[in-house]
């Protein structure tokens, strides 16, 4: 057993503790048993500008006991954080999974404590929201896609590892990233890339000894432990961090999860998130250029102002050819501009529906979801670049994979376009 | 540049050179050019009973230039062939995506190259098996999700690795693994997982180290490179590989496709099974014991013999209790009945098809298309334990997780199930 692990346990298991005493106590005093927690619903939920990233607001639920249509959700909530605390105190690991499993029983032969994960996994997130530790904390294990190389040693569980010394490979980063001690550091940024096999390809050209940079990749939508690890990167470290996705409104979102937090669970954005990320690419304007901010001057013009279009130019020359174009860009599916408009909100959307709806059959019912619930868009994409840059792909509907760009030479990617962005600050913040 | 990689690079550039020479010397000497090859269909591909494997059989096709049906394909395996060859000699990494967009355009304004990376994927499988280089050996790059860690040092890109020392992370196996040297090894046995957070739990209590064991995870259905690696410890090392997954019939799959190969691409078997890979577990007979082929005893002497039925009862107490059970199995779908009569074919389903249907609705149109394809299941499933195991499947329609095991307690998983297992030889070949 290592002593970090040990204290780690010390700590939750006290926290749960004495945070669940407080049900007692209550009991003792003669009062119905209640438990008072953040409310984690999207109305709770706010974008704070100065620290930019989703935190939850004031709103509090009260979970009683006696109240019939919360009794269980009471029960499930005290019955998670007893498995909680009993994993604690016996040296165990659970995974989300297997805590599911074990809380999983019949009450008197007729009610099941849970019926799905779904449930299991909304009361760690309640005894995580009550006891503001993060399952991390709790030592409850989950898979990793995390990756990293670069030029750093990292202490974990013991062990020093050189993260520039795993040759081919790459270190699989732990599921429990508080525990790293970073030693020494010999890097100048932090590149996140989405996709696993353009990280295999960077990595083995060495691009982050060259660049001094440490990579890392998500592998698709990345996990907390990734997460975690890039904000303190970032924080404690003080490095520059670039994310760099496919063009299209998943890869935009995947940088949304890195930068400001997961919109559906708010309450981890405190620790998880890093407001400082850029995004650096690919964006629609490294693939256009000017050229249809130019012709679509009236859309843009409507939603910034003339002034807001002149200052959102870039003067910059399409990274790819017309041919290249035509054979590299995908098309978009009416479900990329569903979630683009989620984005940006109805009203950036507005000036190209025209366009988009004579080119796509957009789908009607949930357009019409996203305009009753008046879906205003997320506010940190409501900024000129951001606005640019998706107004680019509603009028072009083209979406472009990092692949693409390696596959004119994956010089090109590693020694041209991301060096130059980064040189020039052609990022979004 | 890495000196492994300069050779592999001539290794490989040199062999596609000659091979494809032959068409330049067909054309010289006036003949129509044709690429001969073996014929990668399901009729020729052959479960290779001495070598344990599926393998390609004798068939040849012929793809010729001058046949209008056969030429989109003969051009799309030359262009690809040109695409990879340069990529050898101008030092790139190409990964399968970017190798589809590298080939990608339309000829003279009409015909695409290819529209799908489905087409340009079989492309690359054609220069695979006409060169009869693996694309690894290409230096053909992909995504990689396998991970060790254990008593064992490695050297790979001229790093000196030690998968002891990787502190609460793991090392993720690098996309060419044929170019790691092992260097130094303590440990007895190789312990595959299906599921990467278990590998996670089992990591983080040092399972690898009480037990001189290799820990691996294939995170999910294998990747080539995960195999690959898989199979030079068995080959090189002579370690026992054993392969913990889910009870289902998705992860006896799993199973199957370390052991003997994938269906569909046996031309890669040669380099990547595990002829000698055990299935340890989760079995259906660790959940029942020996209770349901007792209770079924006609079904299974009806496919066995009486003499049969008596071999394979195990003797083995039930690792669930019927509450566990109760709790934690997980009622089968039709479509896990449609791969497990896949595995084991009609005939073994039979005598459980009337329980199977009353219980279940079996899809009818892909039930129907099993048996007009007379299908007779793999060779390698039919062996009086696989039957018992996916009998007793049919039989209670009971998946179980491997979570479900470390509910009761992790040690339970690593100290006691799985090494009672490896001592006592309780495992399928």
């Amino acid at each position: 057993m290592r002593q970090m692990d040990v204290e780690a346990r010390r700590r939750a298991a006290a926290t749960i503790r004495e945070r669940f005493l407080e049900i007692v106590e209550q009991m003792r005093r003669g009062e119905k048993p209640v438990l008072v927690m953040p409310k984690r619903t999207l109305s709770n939920t706010i974008y704070d500008v100065r620290r930019r990233m989703l935190l939850l607001g004031p709103d509090k639920i009260k979970r009683s006991f006696l109240d019939l249509g919360e009794a269980r959700r009471f029960m499930q909530t005290l019955l998670m954080a007893s498995i909680i605390y009993e994993a604690l105190v016996n040296d165990e690991y659970p995974t989300i999974r297997d805590l599911y499993y074990r809380g999983k029983h019949t009450l008197r032969g007729r009610e099941n404590t849970w019926d799905t994960q779904r449930e299991s996994d909304a009361a760690i997130r309640d005894v995580e929201s009550y006891t503001g530790l993060l399952r991390e904390e709790m030592l409850i294990l989950s898979k990793e896609k995390g990756k990293v190389v670069g030029r750093m040693r990292i202490r974990s569980g013991g062990d020093v590892i050189d993260l520039s010394r795993m040759g081919h490979g790459a270190y699989s980063i732990e599921p429990t990233p508080d525990q790293i001690e970073f030693l020494d550091i010999d890097a100048e940024y932090v590149l996140v890339i989405e996709k696993d096999a353009v990280f295999q390809q960077l990595h083995r050209i060495k691009f982050w000894d060259k660049h001094k940079a440490l990579l890392i990749t998500s592998a698709g939508q990345p996990d907390r432990a990734t997460r975690r690890f890039v904000r303190r990167l970032s924080d404690e470290l003080g490095l520059p961090v670039y994310i760099l996705t496919d063009s299209d409104p998943y890869g935009f979102y995947i940088y949304s999860v890195f930068k400001i937090g997961s919109v559906t669970l708010s309450y981890e954005s405190e620790r998880l998130a890093t407001p400082d990320a850029k995004f650096i690419g690919v964006m629609p304007s490294d693939i256009f250029g000017d050229e249809v901010l130019e012709k679509y001057a009236d859309a843009f013009a409507k939603l910034l102002g003339k002034r807001g279009l002149r200052k959102i130019l870039t003067g910059k020359k399409p990274v790819l050819s017309a041919g290249e174009r035509r054979n590299y860009i995908i098309r978009a599916k009416p479900s990329d501009v569903m979630r683009a408009i989620e984005l940006v909100g109805v009203d950036t959307y507005a000036p190209f529906r025209k366009y988009v709806e004579s080119k796509l059959r957009v789908g009607g019912k949930e357009l019409r979801e996203l305009r009753r619930k008046e879906h205003a868009g997320y506010d940190w994409f409501k900024t000129p670049e951001w606005i640019r840059e998706i107004g680019i792909f509603f009028a072009t509907l083209s979406k472009l994979e990092i692949e693409a760009l390696t596959s004119r030479g994956l010089r090109f990617l590693a020694h041209k376009y991301i060096p130059e962005k980064i040189e020039t600050g052609d990022w979004i913040e």
